[in-house]
């Protein structure tokens, strides 16, 4: 760890992968754009699933599993879905010795094989409404791949939920948008515009597709969840009908929505600095770290200082946190305080002789990085007040900074020029011919219409002709 | 609901699959031999997987994430490992468009791939023991499918660990043998026989296998969990190695372990019966559905049973049970109790207008289907109470099945005769031929060399030969 990262100003595409493989999140792996995620990495879609799993079934979700393969037919089933995912197809043709009949395809998304199901168990209203969710692995042949950004096997869940009329299926796509929006700025941190895409972003299969998007600290947008109102595109093609109040048979109104561990790539993106990584508390593997100093102490102190590191430890651990004591003698504090700054432990209290003989110890936040003198006797309420303060500083950070790099842009010059400096709200006529352009011209695209930006018309940046309403236009992941 | 279940004794397999479809565990898909596991049976693995996490990583072991995709030419670094796995492989030969340059395989498991990744992250003794654990969905194309019990894609984890001596090794599968052992009768009330598979049985690329094997209602032995000492087979295989404190370059010492979505089968055969899914209360997804009785009763009457129900259920929440109130005018309170007997609720709490007058309510366990009548104000505690008898009582009725049905055999004859009878404790030579002839002759196979079983020597039932002590011989899922 003696080796420093890369820092951000030196390439933020350098230092990410860097930060990613010595904070151990994650590691490359001899399969084409596949990942293994590490134990670091995978705590925190751990804590990701928990937060997320509960607030899904608090909203009456309720998880079930569905096949990792799925014929080929089903997919051709709905034209437009076919033609959005088979290009990412991985596709298998032999299995148990022998050629398949039909060639099984890895799901890519599960709206297919999930449908086949529905059509079988949903009878009547009565079943509706049918919420559920599937936590699993998904597979996208991409060309051009990123650890946790984008891969070609990632991990997700995907929610899939059938109504008996639009309006509900509408009301469920914003509702679950909404819960995207909550955790990504209440756990995360990550302040996000939730909004609607355009018609050449939506989901291949869908009415309307929703997202949630980030800004990265070099401008760039991450889309961080989207959610979609797939109206009865899916239903028609299964033939998933029900018997509705009125005796007859209907199509149910279905949504679908997800999130990955494409997260993990925008927690990273948002918050991390030169040092390693920085995780908001209420996600974090590990709250605290304490690290007993102890090089010059004699065995006398030496004793008491470690009886006393343990005894604060398990004061923390009964206020509820996530406590590490790294007393390893073979390395020495400094080392120590540069390993937990890469893997992102929020807080470091320090604990020597000298701080012991004053009653006290040090604590730094890993976000601020600044040394506070705390009296033992307070550790346990200034630890929490400290994890807490972190959580709110780091979302205001990340807001202030999205906020300063947020701008309205109103002629194509303009657009073309600033296209690097962050999320330009610019109008649009909504013509797919437009979004074209300025992607050829400086590969930057809609990322959404933000529900919170007040709309009114005015003229396309790229066309001259009518626009509904400003749109952001960025550089994106 | 009305459709009654089929009894066990008009044919246990047939009992079995009805039982999994009516009480919506799982359902059948189009792919081969891949089912879909419904919120119900989806709510046990959940249980199932939260606790034995737990365990899991109590002792120290880390969940981490590998893909789902291997080269064929990792699996053949390991002979034995590919001749055992070849003829079960779904293979993907095609992706984004085009053929790929070697073919991928769909994870029959994980050794081969982990190992790459061990081989790069291990570097000294210091880095031992390495204890990864990963939840995941693998693939075995299977001739003969069963939902839960034998299906193409299955769910499991797989805990792979290395070590500096062959000892600690031993001693890591060993203590998750235990581990599992733990959570099926603790947890699942399933008692089961911890001991050391044969030769033949062993896992491919293993030094020895373990295992835990159950009775189930037919007196069919299942396996439910196995731990392998790898040695360093794929050590050697994928060179991963390590500065040993002696300074020298020494391969790890490894072993695997897991346990699957097989297990919900194991659950349902030991415990179920002809009214429907019998669950411990350890592992129940609902503890407990109130029903109140408002047929007859005025409105007023239907008021009062009404709030006491819901008074009742929260006093039941707050006690930490999981909780449901049948309140659904619409169907009967028999039609409730089929419903709830079918989907394996715990215990059913009945409140009428009557009840009411006394105080007092009527529970019922899912196993004994008794009534009790249980005042009001004891509710909680009989409830707990009733819970807690239940889970002994599960595991306590097992194990005298099992053990009424276990029994010494010491003749050929004897044991095809009685192979259909239980566990049959034979002697046997450690010869594969001798095994051959009892798989062809009645289809029974060892399970395993009982940790627990006193060994004396003794001649093979099958050649007479020298028999160094006593193996389970049975029929197996």
């Amino acid at each position: 760890m003696a080796e420093k990262l890369l820092p951000r100003e030196k390439g933020f595409s350098e230092w990410y992968v860097d930060l990613v493989l010595k904070a151990k999140l994650a590691d490359y792996s001899d399969v084409k754009g596949c990942m293994v995620i590490r134990p670091n990495g995978y705590a925190l879609w751990e804590n990701m699933q928990r937060i997320l799993d509960k607030m899904f079934k608090d909203l009456g979700h309720k998880n079930a599993y569905f096949p990792l393969l799925i014929p080929e037919s089903y997919l051709k089933k709905e034209a437009e879905h076919v033609e959005g995912f088979n290009p990412q197809l991985a596709v298998v043709t032999h299995a148990g010795g022998a050629k398949l009949e039909e060639p099984l395809v890895i799901r890519p998304t599960s709206e297919t094989i999930i449908n086949r199901s529905f059509a079988k168990w949903i009878q009547s209203y009565r079943d509706l409404p049918l919420l559920i969710n599937q936590w699993a692995n998904v597979m996208r042949w991409e060309m051009r791949t990123r650890l946790f950004l984008r891969t070609t096997e990632f991990l997700w869940q995907e929610g899939h939920t059938c109504h008996e009329t639009e309006a509900d299926a509408e009301k469920e796509t914003l509702q679950m948008l909404e819960v995207y929006r909550t955790f990504a700025e209440d756990y995360m941190a990550m302040p996000v515009l939730p909004g609607r895409k355009s018609e050449t972003e939506r989901f291949a299969g869908a009415l309307r597709t929703y997202s949630i998007e980030a800004m990265m600290q070099d401008k760039k947008a991450l889309q961080a969840g989207t959610s979609h109102n797939l109206g009865q595109n899916f239903a028609k093609a299964f033939d998933t009908q029900f018997q509705g109040r009125d005796g007859k048979q209907h199509h149910v109104w279905q949504t679908s929505w997800g999130v990955s561990t494409r997260l993990i790539g925008g927690l990273i993106m948002t918050h991390s600095d030169d040092a390693g990584l920085v995780v908001p508390p209420r996600l974090a593997p590990t709250h605290v770290v304490l690290i007993p100093i102890t090089g010059k102490a004699s065995d006398a102190e030496k004793t008491q200082v470690l009886e006393k590191t343990h005894a604060v430890a398990a004061d923390l651990r009964r206020a509820g946190l996530s406590v590490l004591v790294d007393d390893d003698d073979t390395k020495s504090p400094g080392f120590k305080y540069n390993e937990h700054e890469v893997v992102g432990t929020c807080l470091r209290v320090e604990l020597g002789p000298k701080d012991l003989a004053k009653d006290s110890c040090v604590m730094v936040r890993r976000d601020v990085r600044q040394k506070e003198f705390v009296p033992l006797a307070q550790a346990v309420e200034k630890a929490k007040a400290m994890l807490d303060a972190m959580q709110a500083d780091m979302f205001a950070k990340a807001k202030a900074f999205r906020d300063a790099n947020t701008f309205e842009v109103n002629s194509y010059e303009e657009l073309t020029k600033r296209s690097e400096d962050g999320f330009m709200l610019a109008h649009w006529c909504e013509k797919p011919a437009c979004e074209t352009k300025v992607k050829n011209d400086v590969a930057a695209t809609t990322r959404c219409r933000p529900f919170n930006l007040k709309q009114e018309p005015g003229k396309c940046v790229v066309c001259g002709d009518a626009s509904p309403g400003r749109i952001v236009f960025s550089k994106a992941y």
